[in-house]
């Protein structure tokens, strides 16, 4: 089994460019706000840095995505997160979307990165950032 | 075991839009190209349709996606569609990605789409929708 | 010479999502970021009333932007916004972008909105509508 | 006057994703349209080319847009440009989108673009370029 990290909250808010035209939330956003969520977990700085000075990057291998109920325009949703180290290459991330006052999530999903270099090849993330995710749980 | 429909294909061109700052196509668009697909098999005057003088319309359920290669800026890919019909209520989808020239897919997906009134509610596809679905095979 | 509002703030942080291969913000997203300001001074929760109680929303009718330099991944850049009310129908905005510590906008827009009825007809804003917006001078 | 380019017309259908829940296309999705159109015009393979082995490409320096009329759900539009080369270093573009059998545009737009090096410098098209693009006139 493997050590899950805490809880992340990331706030989320619904303006028209989330909807369609049949009121709720466009479902491919949906994945948009996941990885906003693990962009403030990581933090945006830390990627941008690994992407200039190390050529490193994470990229989506596979993702799982049940929507139970729609979202809607001015919702103010809760992204939560939590994630865990599946190995130097790739992390396991469980995240789910809680609208406002909601007791069971509207989407839940499981999303599998891995790490890669510039050319798109899987490559071990540095122990510097190994030790960054570690300290999360 | 269901009987699944012939294979579409949709061609769509990478643009600017499309691809982020790591240089290949941003994942969540890869379910834009998918719905686009649908929308192109149940066809989009059809959709409107149900929509305004019948309140239907389809929600994505569940989506799995496996993200095997990236895809570029300027390619031209094959989108590739078979689904099939599983109640009143469900149609799943199996729709895959190809690069040019490619033998195997860079993207594979699995999605489940249900039949839903303006209020949200489940609701099973008219008679004539089905029997126009069921010609796809 | 119209009355000009308050200037407001709105803070936008730069995700994989908002940039393209070339390494910058693509540049139709500065319009998204704009209207999620306005969105934010108007209220999300107003804009729905209006929308669902009276039928009534806002429309670009024109837009003009120019942009003067590159916004990065990772920037949380500062949308600065001032309106006037030209008309019962109408609204003004002057809106700028400002990476972090910048001293000039690297983008300016000025853009101009008009209520209308779910008819897309030109309407007049309700007083009471009319009554808030002006609080904001 | 500037010798103005031949009319280029590139279709684009509206899919679920251009909308918002107001029930038209969201306006930012203009400018990509826009862009699309532009694309073509030059080439996605030449973009890609430039882009890679001279490190150049093409940014919106200006844009204004007039919006005349809302774009709905499954239109097909026809997206019609036209441009001229100001200088080595810009060129203006005239693109207009008009709806299915539409005597009128619905959206009218001015666009100035420039060539830039990968450093966001300001840099001469190459003469090769200069002269594949005088060629559509």
């Amino acid at each position: 089994m493997h050590n899950l990290s805490q809880t992340f909250h990331f706030p989320v808010q619904i303006y028209y460019e989330d909807t369609d035209f049949s009121g709720v939330v466009y479902h491919p956003n949906f994945l948009k706000y996941f990885e906003r969520a693990r962009e403030h977990v990581i933090g945006a700085a830390r990627l941008k840095q690994l992407w200039e000075q190390e050529q490193l990057g994470f990229a989506v291998y596979k993702s799982e995505m049940t929507c139970q109920e729609g979202v809607e325009f001015s919702d103010i949703i809760d992204v939560r997160t939590r994630f865990f180290i599946e190995s130097q290459y790739r992390t396991v991330w469980h995240q789910e979307i809680y609208r406002p006052n909601a007791t069971k999530p509207a989407v839940i999903a499981k999303i599998e990165m891995v790490c890669m270099n510039s050319k798109r090849h899987l490559t071990a993330m540095p122990d510097t950032l190994m030790a960054e995710l570690t300290q999360q749980f």
